[in-house]
């Protein structure tokens, strides 16, 4: 338990660092049979790569994605599936003033205390590049969920001050990729592209907030007492860099409200099958199981920390330096992030999925 | 991985019903030599226990310990510590109200539908009853953070709208248990408390927001890249009854920052291993890993969901009901989630301390 | 991972020392629905409980059950089933020689070196009264294979050099118990009988074979690579006090064979659905997978290490000392060992069925 | 949990084809700091590799080793280490004969009925060739080990009915890479040679029995009840392709001696530092923990199941054909499994090691 694996019977373990030879993974326990459509993955990979905008990093990187086992003529075998997104255009640059120093806010003093030893070269396995792997699996998580019709659908809901007002259930989610900002209204989506520009000329960042909304989960996904659905989400959002909140249907707006304001009331059906709630503050999930409402959550992401200005720091003996960023960074992270809170979803809901294939007889 | 077990190499694995036999547990991993302090650890029932105070459920248990093994001559021997606290009281009640009926917003209807049975007495299995085990064990975990100098320490920051505007520093936490709502701010609990009893008035109920901080940490502690710190006490919270959502350091509140106000410079040492930051907008981890500084994070806790007022909902062949509760039940839940949440957070410190002896060679 | 649970979906974890309060544990992931026939288990614990006929120790113990948790009106809900069985007739016993000492080929040194301290009494933890909560979730998984028409059955084959040749399935199984050393074959049960009087005259032990069989399983049970069904049945054997060795199918047997002898010819069938092979030297699995063949397997116990004879030994500060055993012990442990060798099949089995429920979409 | 990790604190998750991309894994769980030997890792894979000597199968494959991940300047850092050997020589081979049809004694019916689907080109995932990431992990394994003075040897002890009687300590291990059959006696070992020839020339196979040999196992590595060391060197070794049996210390000739004959008395030391017991019937095991003394298995190796002659089977439709193997395969499989053994051993202890650090405050 050295924290690269992720889940229980569809279980992902990553490897990698952004300056090594790549990132990859192993999933195991993905059932056999499921078509791995090579097309939608690579396009997933494509939402999270750098470059794709003018309000993300301008650093260029193809991510080529290579299968390595357990698919077999277009089906997925139910052994092993591995993959490697090899690191490319890794040029014999200069690092040395990361290998003695540590960025505010980054990892690179906390690695280097817990195992006296880092490899500094771009963040190494703290970097945002690790996430290829979480997309990769994500996405085939994605498809095999689509066999029972549920959706992970995540869109960018505010950035710093910018937000959008609106319940998930009145926007077009399918609009959400028309704009490089992610943000399904596309006139909030406009302020927010403008904001993240702003933000670049100052050579700074800004963070803000994703909202994920799940489909179609069946009633009866969740596995109380400690590994609730959406203690599950939670943490596995809270793994994703850059993460500092989660909150699920009413989330810490609860407080606002009186027991008698926020209860969700079940609404009569022709069947205990098709009964819903008038409401649903609960996000899809009571008592930690799904009851077939759509689930949605909202994750919080701070700036990205590394900033194009002037900061005071330490270096390994404790010394005070000063440091300045190097290199083509994020703005903005969130319309990244958009696929890789989706991943993450994916992950946890295939593999709530399979586990409760043994609640009953 | 059926959700009842909880850590890795200091694990709780619980079970009972409010109204079977008894709530219990086994600690599986509690390194030998720890002196089992039982006093301490029925002390922290008793912060838990119902009909503590007026603004609490005044139903009357109590909550009496029994260890079942792992302890010989007062120490913890390495073997499991099984513990059981029985429950009394248990009149034959007619709960036949509940057999085929489904409370809104409770754990009734998922219950019945993911496992096609549940024991309605008192809410069975998800009954806040359960967190008994929780508290046995997060004592104990207490008890071995306390060899390292290690606490946590969680009060009422938030009740309703009243809420307790200073940052945990600049608070004295020894006092947090100087009142009933648990808030370390004398004329701010003294608000809650009114509050509550209005609420109470109204058969309603309300939620509200607790903070813990965790002291001392070690640098080093966390599992990049799936089991990072944050993500592990996220995890923890978000599994309570009644959790909507969760926050680590600035939290929610980062989106209004720009990254070159919410980084934390470090401030120079004699040595690395006396380094501090400036702020703790991080809380006390980065990329997953303690840093030294203080944890602290939020949490959200809704308004329990049994009101004292009629409330229409369905039965299990989702016919229209009308539902009244009966008995005793706690207007806020808050005061007595203050120790499950040091608990909760006291087993993720106690495994990760664990976990972190395999850093290094 | 201390190494007191077993399982993955079908969970177990026990607790408890021979002279605490109890021996009992948690079965965590049982499907809900089962029906708990609860006069079966007690019927379970009887075959294993000391006392039951000459050959075994005369100790007396009511091994009385105990539910508490997962089980509403007869039937497992799918939360933890939790389970006590008391100590009983516990005299103030002097257990001081032991406190210091070391008895030869027991676990009274390994634990004290490891832990640092040991609960002394009667063995403790690595007392075999532990095994009392493996047939209790024995029993359970059996009640669960039953309903898919699956059989787990032991018999002592041998014991010394006394041996049973015949093939099992020669043998009448049904005939195991109507003998108090558990051969089905009645001649060769007379002679361990009177073997085992014999060595117990002299106040020594003899050890033996027990074989396990296991008909009707599905065909598909069994996780390769690392947990394939032969590697977890044979962990789950030497996790039994006392066990030496484990061999399946053809067995260390299968060194005396040419590859063109050894192997099992496939017989054709009228469908794929109901082929056989014409030998069984798989034993009932081949790539770690369930071939729908019985299952068999031969597992060798040692002679119990506590005889009535003087022994030199040392104490814990590495001198020289002589020990000689107080009490009633077995001066052969097979008959008891019978059920416990059933049980911890069953776990086994009752797993692999669950899990194999994600093989396919 | 599918079945293709191993270990809890240095963990191994393996992936691969015999004729797909290739075959490799992630360690997770290496402590930092660990000084990585290239040379010695690709060494043990020569030990291994097919077409080693005459009487190993023909094949020529390189086994090139790849690093992806997790090493730093020849150092582990503490975070995951991913390999690949990829697989050469790929030629468009015809494998239609194996689409369809099942080899006896082999995995191809269980993996087509537990799956549904295979990749049936040389054995897909059941290939002998998967063990390549075995004796990576392992040799990185061993490393860890080294660094403690923990050494893993393993030799041939029986071909077909020859054998070599000794026991362990009668032997010079160094020996046994002298010779091509890896068996540390020479005269036994020109035995063995010849009759693999024989067999070899009769398109026929034989199998065996590996030792293993740990020397200087810190006392207390274990963890009781369920995941006793030698329960999980037994479970380890079993999962191995082709292992019938395992036992250990005096194994299943303990059922030939009393109590009285097999207790391994302790002899008296100056401190309890270094006591040691006169015989070593225990295989150094007591109560599943160390003792301090060598630890010693045996592993029965079945004949390969690939013979060059003609053998009736069934295809999938259940209907009867006869095979007849193509290629060139072990006559003998046992030179090759020695350092397949001993990296399992060594997975084993490397793990147990870091469990360890657990046991006391």
């Amino acid at each position: 338990m050295a924290g690269n694996s992720f889940g229980t019977l569809f279980k992902l373990t990553t490897f990698g660092e952004s300056h090594g030879a790549g990132i990859g993974g192993i999933i195991d326990g993905c059932p056999a049979g499921l078509k791995i459509d090579q097309d939608f993955i690579q396009s997933e990979l494509a939402r999270r790569k750098p470059g794709q905008s003018h309000i993300t990093t301008q650093r260029k990187e193809d991510d080529t994605l290579e299968f390595l086992s357990g698919i077999f003529e277009g089906f997925s075998t139910g052994t092993p599936i591995a993959f490697i997104v090899r690191n490319e255009d890794q040029k014999p640059k200069d690092y040395s003033h990361l290998k003695d120093n540590y960025r505010p806010s980054h990892a690179d003093f906390t690695y280097d205390q817990k195992y006296g030893i880092r490899d500094y070269r771009g963040g190494g396995r703290s970097s945002a590049r690790e996430t290829i792997a979480r997309v990769v699996a994500g996405a085939i998580a994605k498809l095999l969920l689509k066999e029972k019709n549920i959706t992970v659908e995540a869109f960018v809901k505010q950035v710093g001050k910018i937000k959008l007002h609106k319940n998930h259930n009145e926007l077009d989610l399918s609009k959400t990729d028309s704009n490089i900002v992610r943000c399904p209204d596309q006139n909030i989506a406009n302020d927010m592209i403008s904001h993240i520009e702003e933000i670049k000329k100052q050579g700074d960042t800004v963070g803000g907030i994703i909202q994920c909304v799940i489909k179609n989960s069946p009633v009866g996904l969740g596995e109380p007492v400690f590994d609730k659905l959406n203690a599950a989400l939670g943490n596995a959002m809270l793994g994703i860099n850059a993460v500092k909140g989660f909150e699920i249907g009413s989330g810490f707006d609860c407080v606002n409200y009186k027991g008698s304001e926020l209860n969700d009331i079940f609404l009569p059906g022709t069947s205990i099958g098709n009964v819903s709630t008038q409401t649903n503050n609960s996000g899809g999930i009571q008592g930690g199981i799904s009851n077939g409402m759509p689930i949605y959550f909202n994750i919080a992401f701070k700036p990205v920390a590394t900033i194009m200005q002037k900061q005071q720091s330490v270096n390994n003996k404790g010394e005070e330096i000063t440091l300045e960023a190097k290199g083509r960074h994020d703005p903005c992270v969130l319309p990244r992030a958009v696929p890789i809170v989706e991943s993450m979803a994916a992950l946890v809901m295939a593999d709530f999925l399979l586990l409760s294939r043994s609640n009953k007889l």
